[in-house]
């Protein structure tokens, strides 16, 4: 059977989201999209729409596994405020729908998909599109960011021996696929 | 009808709550307690339980409106994201129920409570204890500090005019009920 997983970025102005699926460990993009949340009057409609829409993802897509970004704690602890209960409302409604939760720092998914842990988010997004062959109409960071969880989760799924590091083996697997390459 | 008000306050380790019951707008303690978190292996787990068991009370006690503390930000930025994810998944919770809800800031809450907005959290306890008629056998602040977000709604709602203040609203309620005072 396939693995389908969904990466998450969530914020109270725009929740980014990401799946894909793993057919024989290779990844192939299932959704990229934004939610938009600006227009909803209060913090609270924003955390209903998220769990809502969190769900609904799931019920559509059926992933089995959530994979989000854990976040950088340089930020001040009004916006980490507003990141938690963002995240832990994601989080609630995925463990409710029986998904596992993984939690990569932004460091590890950026090594993970660009084999350099201090890419830009323009150097994530342009390798999304290279290793998933897939040409996004609009790079919307969010979307990519949540894209890039999801795909850092997918790499360590299909790479559990740890003598070779995520890096490597995005680079391997580009090599054996150039077709996949643009 | 009576109204009932659940109030929260959600940690990752502890999280207190209370019911009250508002008959004529005069309140009665319906239950306080705490739920321990600290065993559960990981805050997924936790944030887990915290929405299972707010579900679990809301459906049991049938409030209508959830209150809570809204955060003081000089806490530091990692553990404003712990208790946001923490108080995200009991906000979803009370949304999904159809609960209201209503944020004070500590403040306001101490000061509806005893009067002085720079109340300890002894003298919160010990004011709820005289308000409620009731003795609270082991004074959890973590308890107390919920209950006293709900009283704080209560009060709101029985003095619908602004004219007059909480605290003078309480103070008022004191010595019209001298038989509730301990």
């Amino acid at each position: 059977m396939n693995v389908r997983i969904l990466g998450i970025d969530p914020g109270t102005v725009v929740l980014g989201y990401g799946i894909i699926e793993l057919k024989d460990t290779l990844p192939r993009l299932v959704e990229l999209n934004v939610l938009h949340l600006q227009s909803l009057p209060s913090q609270q409609e924003k955390l209903r729409e998220i769990f809502l829409r969190v769900q609904e993802l799931i019920e559509h897509h059926q992933p089995t596994a959530l994979s989000i970004e854990a976040p950088f704690y340089g930020k001040n602890a009004q916006s980490m405020h507003k990141l938690g209960r963002a995240q832990g409302v994601a989080i609630a409604a995925a463990i409710l729908m029986g998904l596992e939760i993984h939690e990569f720092s932004p460091k590890t998914i950026k090594k993970a998909v660009t084999g350099n842990g201090n890419a830009s988010k323009e150097q994530v997004a342009g390798m999304l599109e290279s290793l998933l062959a897939f040409n996004f109409n609009t790079r919307h960071f969010d979307a990519t960011d949540a894209l890039a969880a999801a795909l850092c989760l997918a790499n360590q799924l299909s790479t559990p021996d740890k003598i070779q590091g995520p890096a490597s083996s995005w680079k391997k697997f580009a090599r054996q696929h150039p077709d996949r390459m643009l």
